[in-house]
C-alpha cells in the first residue's frame, strides 16, 4: 500500500476543510409566533424530508436504469460513476452550490460577505443552524436543513442525467471533474435565475419542479458532452445505426420504477408547503397528475412502437414513462387529470420520435437521456401555457426565454468545460479499452464475472 | 417510420379525450371548521400520500418478483406487461373505475348525471377539485386527490397479481385488454360492493385492506385466465410436473422485499385516518401485525419445506412471506401480535400445501399467485372471525358471502372476457414463440443479451 | 409430502403460542391533556412509522449488497438467510427482545412479573395496547406499536450485518439458530445497557443511533463467527489472498443505495420526536449530516483506491459510503456539515485500510462487514467526543467504556454460541458443498440457472 500518499493527502484535505469547520454557526434564534405556526412549520419541513428521501432514491433509479441499458462490460464503471457523481454533488452543493443558488443577499454572483474569507461571498459553504428550536431560521417557511437536503437532491439529479448519455466511452475522472463544475457552479447559477429569485423568476418564467431548470439543464450538459466526446466505436458505421442492446432490462425497469417513485417527492415536494388544507390538496393533485403523465407516456410509447415498428419496445416504454414524468414536471398542479394525460402522452411521443433523430445526427446518447430530459423537458415547459401555470400567468414568450437562457447557458458553459477537459486530461478511453470494456480495462473489476460470455 | 399512423391516432385520441378535458371542474368550496380540523385533514391526506407512494412501489415489487421467477427468455415480456398494466390501470381507474367504485350518488351502476354526456353517470372520469383550499371536498375526511391516488394503487395491484400467473405464454395485447376490463370495470364493480358502500358492506362483510376485495379478486381473474390459457408447453408431461426454475432469485427476493415494504402502506393506509392519537396508534398496531404476519409466513414456509422436502425452498419462503401479508390484510388491526403470527404462519402453510395442489390440477400458475393471493386471501378473510374484526361483528357466514360474491363474480366475468379474447384475437403465442421465448419471438429484445446461454 | 410431520409440528407450535395468545391486553386508558399534546404525539408516532419502513427496507439493502458480493453459486443461500434472519428477528424481538431491552420495570434481567408464567419476567412477549385512543400508553412519547416496529428494525439490522461476513460456507440452520440467540437475547441485553436506561446510559455513554449499539455489536458477532468458522476454501493459499469477486455489482450498488436511503430513517428516527420545530430542525440536520458522511466516505474510498492501487475500486466505494454512514451514526446531530464530511471520510479511509488488514489476519469477511460496521462504528463512537455529542458531555473514557462493554460482551457471548453450535450441530458445510456452491449442494436451487457458466 502506498501510504506515502496518505500524509500529503490528509494535509491538503485539512487545509481545504479548516476554514469551513472553523466558521462559527451564527444562527439567530427565532420565535415561532403560535402553536399553529409551529405545526405548519413542522409539516413544511416534513414535506422536504419525505421529498428529500424520495428524490435521493432517484440516484439509485438512475444508476439501475443506466446500469441496465449499458452492455455488461461497462456496468461496474456506470455504477462507480453514479455513486461518485451523487457523492460529489452532495459535497459541492454544500461547499458552493446552495449559497450560490439561494444567496442570502443578492441572487447572483455578487453577494454578502462574511466568514474567514470575506471575498468568498456567496461561494461559502452552507451552515445549518444550531440544534433545537433556535435552528429555525425562517419562521414562515421550514427548517434550513430540510430545505438543503431537498434542494441538494435536485442538483444531484442534474448530474445523473449526464452520466447515462455519455456511458461506455468516457473516462471516470474527467467525468467526475465535470460533475464538480456542473453541481457546484453551472446548475446553481442557472437554477438561481429561476429559483433563487433571479431574472427569469422576475420575468414570470414558470417551471414548477424543473422540467427546464433540472431536466433540460442536465440534458444540455449531456448533449455538449456527447458532441465533444463523439459516439461509441462502431455505433454509426456505413450509414447504419448499430444497436448496442442494454445488458439487463429487468434492472432498467427497476430503475424506471424507482425514478417514478422518486418523482412523487420531486414534484410533490416542490409545492414547498404542506401546512394547510390547500397545500396538501395541491400536493395530492400533483401526485395524481404526476402519476397520470407517467402512465400516459408509457402507454403512448407502447402503442406507438407497436404501430411504427410492429413490436412493443420496452426501452422506449421505460423512456416514455420517464418522458411523461419530465413533461409534467414544469406544471404538475394546474392541469386536470385529462390534460396531464395529454401532456404525458406527448412526452412519450416525443421520445419515440426523437431517439432515432439523434441517431441520424450521429449523437450517441446511450440511454436516451437527451430526448427524455431535454426534448420532453422543453415540451413540458412550453405546455405550462396550456393552463397558464399555477399562477395563471405563464405565456409562451417567457417560457421560451427561460428555456433558451437555461439550456443555452448550460450548453455553452458545458461545451467549454468538456472542451478544456478534452484538450488537457482527455475525456475518452483508448480504443482498446472501449472495445474490451471499461470495467476490466479501466477498473479491473467485472460487474458480472460469473455470467458474461466471451 | 410509419408516420401515416400518427394523424388518425391523434384524431382518435383527441376525440376520446375531448369530453373529459372540456368538463368544468365543479368544485364547491368548503370550509374546514377549525384549525384542529384542518390539522386532522392534513394528517389524513398525508397518510394517503405516504400510503400511495408505498403501494405504488409494489408495482415494482410485482415486476421484480415475476421477472425473477420467469425464465430469462421471457423477462423483457414480463417487464413490458408490468409497466403496461400499471399504466393502463392508472388511466382506466381515472376514466371509469374510481367513480364506478365510489359513486357520489348511489353505489352501483346507476348514479348521478352530469357533464357533457348525462348518460355516462358513474362512468365519467374523475375530476380533482380546484387548486388550493377550495379543493377539499370532504371537510371530515381527506383531499380527493390523495384518496384517488391511494385507491388507484389497489386497483393496479389487482392487475399485477394476474400478470404473474399467466406469464411465459400469453400474448401482450390481449393481456393488456384484459387489464383494461379488469381495472376499469370488474374490480371497481366488485370492490364497490364493499368499499363503495354496497351490499356486502351493508351485510357486515369485513375486509380491512382487501384480502378478498383486492387479492382474492386478482387471483380469481388469474385462475380464470390460467384455465382458459392452459399450461406452458412441457410443464405437465407424462404425469410429471416439469420444474421451470426462475431465472433470477436475487431479483425475486428484491421484489418480495419491495412488496413487504409497500404493504405497510397497503394496510396502514387503509386505516383511512391519522389525525387522532387513536388512529395513529392503530396504524402502528397495523404496521406491527403486518410485519409479524409476513415474518411468520416466511418462517413457516422455511420450516415446512425443510421438513417436507429436506431442503429449504427460497421461492416458497418468498411466497410464504407474501401469503402471510395477504392473510393479515383482511384484519391487520384487531389481532394481537401472537395471533398475527398464527394467521401469517397458516398463510405460509397454505402456500406450501397448495402450490403442488395446483400442479396436480394442471393449472399452471408461474409464480404461485393463486395460492398466495387467492387461497391465503380467503384464509385471511375467514380469519377475521377469530377477532370479530375491528368492529367486532364479523361472522363466518357474512365472510363467506363476501368471498363467494367477489371471487365468484370476478371469476365468472373474467372467464367470459378471457374466452371472448381467446376466440377473437387469441390469447396465446405460437408454440414456436413459446419455445423460443417471448422476448425474441414477440418483442425482438432480450432482457439479458450478454448472459443467456444457448 | 410427509404430512406426518404436520400434526406434531402444529401441536408444538400451539403449545408454544398458547400462553402468548391467552394473555389479556392490560392496556390502561390514558388521557392526552390537550390538542397540542395530541398533535405532538401523532408527529412522534409518525416519525417512528416512517423511520420504521425506511429501516425495514435496509433488510432488502443488506440482502442485495450481500447477494451482489457473493459468487453466483451462493446467491440463493444468501437470499434465504437474509429473508430468514429478518423474519426470525421479527419474531424473537417480539417474543423476548423488546421487553428484555426496554423492560417496563427495571432495566436488566430481573423485571416485573405478570401473565400466565410469572417467572417469565421481562422475557414475556410484547403486547400492543388495545385499538383506538386508549392505545397510547405514554402520553408524552408515542404509540407503543410505532416504537416497537422502529426498534425491531434495529435489532434485525444487527443480524443482517452477520450474514454478510459469514457467507459462502456457513450452514443455513446453525446460522439461523445464532440469529435467534442474537436477536432475542444478546443484542437486547447489550442494547439495554444504553437504550434501556442501563449502566452505560447512566455512565454518560453517547451513541445517538447505534454506531456501537447496533453496528459494532453486529460486527463483533460476525467477527466471532468468522473466527470459529474459518475462511473459505482457497481464500488464503500459499501466503496469498485469492480474490473471489462478487457476482453482481449492479445488485451490490443497489443494496448500498437502499441502505443509504434507509439510514435517513435509522438516524433521523433516532431523534425520537418530531412534534416541535426544534425536533424537526434536528431531524433535518441529521438528514443532512448523514447524507454528507455517506458522500464523504464514498469519495474518500474512490480517491484512496485510485491513489493506492491506481484504480478506483467500486466495492470499496460502496463500503466507503456505508462506513461513512456507520461513522456518523453515533452522533449525526451535533457536527457541522464540514465535520460530518471529515467523520465520514475517515470512515471511508478506515475501510480502505482495514479490509486488507483482515485478510492479513486470515479472517475471511466476505463483504467487508467487520471493517464497515465494526471499525467504522468504533471510530464513529469515538468521534462523538469531537463535538461532545448532542448533550455536549461525551468524553473519551466513557465512549471507550461503552465500546469495550458492548463489543466485548457481544464478542464473547457470540464466540460461546458459535462454539457450541460448532461442536454440536456443526456450522460449516462440507468441502464438496462449498466448492460446488451452497445453492445446488444445500438448497438444490440455483439463483441464476440460465446464466451461470460451468
Amino acid at each position: 500500500m502506498k501510504t506515502k500518499y496518505l500524509l500529503p493527502l490528509a494535509a491538503v484535505a485539512t487545509a481545504a476543510l479548516l476554514p469551513t469547520m472553523g466558521f462559527a454557526q451564527e444562527a439567530e434564534a427565532i420565535e415561532i409566533p403560535s402553536v399553529t405556526d409551529e405545526v405548519v412549520w413542522i409539516f413544511n419541513s416534513l414535506l422536504f424530508l419525505i421529498g428529500g428521501f424520495l428524490v435521493f432514491f432517484m440516484a439509485a433509479g438512475f444508476a439501475m436504469l443506466e446500469g441496465g441499458l449499458v452492455r455488461s462490460k461497462n456496468v461496474t464503471m456506470q455504477m462507480t460513476k453514479n455513486v461518485g457523481l451523487f457523492s460529489l454533488a452532495a459535497i459541492m452543493y454544500w461547499l458552493v452550490g446552495y449559497n450560490l443558488m439561494y444567496p442570502l443577499g443578492d441572487w447572483a454572483i455578487e453577494g454578502y460577505f462574511s466568514g474567514l474569507f470575506p471575498s468568498w461571498g456567496v461561494l461559502e459553504p452552507v451552515y445549518l443552524n444550531d440544534m433545537g428550536l433556535e435552528a429555525a431560521d425562517d419562521a414562515g417557511y421550514a427548517s434550513t436543513g430540510s430545505d438543503f437536503i431537498f434542494q441538494l437532491m435536485f442538483c444531484a439529479a442534474t448530474a445523473s442525467i449526464v452520466s447515462g448519455a455519455l456511458a461506455e466511452r468516457i473516462k471516470l475522472w474527467p467525468f467526475l471533474i465535470f460533475v464538480i463544475v456542473l453541481t457546484g457552479f453551472i446548475y446553481p447559477l442557472t437554477a438561481s435565475w429561476q429559483w433563487g429569485g433571479g431574472f427569469l423568476s422576475e420575468a414570470g418564467f414558470s417551471d414548477f419542479a424543473g422540467s427546464t431548470v433540472v431536466h433540460a439543464c442536465g440534458a444540455a450538459a449531456a448533449l455538449a458532452g456527447a458532441i465533444v466526446l463523439g459516439p461509441r466505436l462502431g455505433k454509426y458505421k456505413d450509414g447504419k445505426v448499430n444497436p448496442m442492446p442494454g445488458s439487463n432490462l429487468a434492472l432498467a425497469t427497476l430503475g424506471m420504477f424507482i425514478l417514478w417513485l422518486g418523482w412523487f417527492g420531486f414534484n410533490g415536494g416542490s409545492q414547498l408547503a404542506m401546512g394547510s388544507a390547500g397545500d396538501v390538496a395541491d400536493i395530492s393533485r400533483i401526485f395524481s397528475n404526476t402519476n397520470m403523465a407517467a402512465a400516459a407516456g408509457a402507454v403512448a410509447a407502447l402503442v406507438l412502437t407497436q404501430l411504427f415498428y410492429g413490436k412493443a419496445d420496452l426501452t422506449m416504454v421505460l423512456n416514455g414513462a420517464l418522458a411523461g414524468l419530465v413533461s409534467i414536471t414544469a406544471e404538475p398542479l394546474a392541469p386536470s387529470l385529462g390534460l396531464a394525460l395529454v401532456i404525458g402522452a406527448i412526452g412519450g411521443l416525443i421520445v419515440v420520435l426523437t431517439v432515432p433523430l439523434l441517431d441520424k445526427l450521429k449523437i450517441d446518447d446511450v440511454v436516451g437521456a437527451i430526448p427524455v430530459h431535454g426534448f420532453a423537458g422543453i415540451w413540458g415547459t412550453i405546455a405550462v401555457v396550456l393552463t397558464g401555470g399555477y399562477h395563471g400567468e405563464a405565456v409562451i414568450g417567457t417560457q421560451l426565454l427561460g428555456i433558451v437562457a437555461i439550456v443555452g447557458t448550460t450548453f455553452v458553459l458545458s461545451l467549454i468545460v468538456w472542451f478544456i477537459l478534452k484538450v488537457t486530461v482527455g475525456i475518452r478511453v483508448s480504443e482498446e479499452a472501449e472495445l474490451q470494456g471499461l470495467d476490466t480495462a479501466e477498473l479491473g473489476m467485472e460487474a458480472y464475472p460469473d455470467f458474461t460470455k466471451g
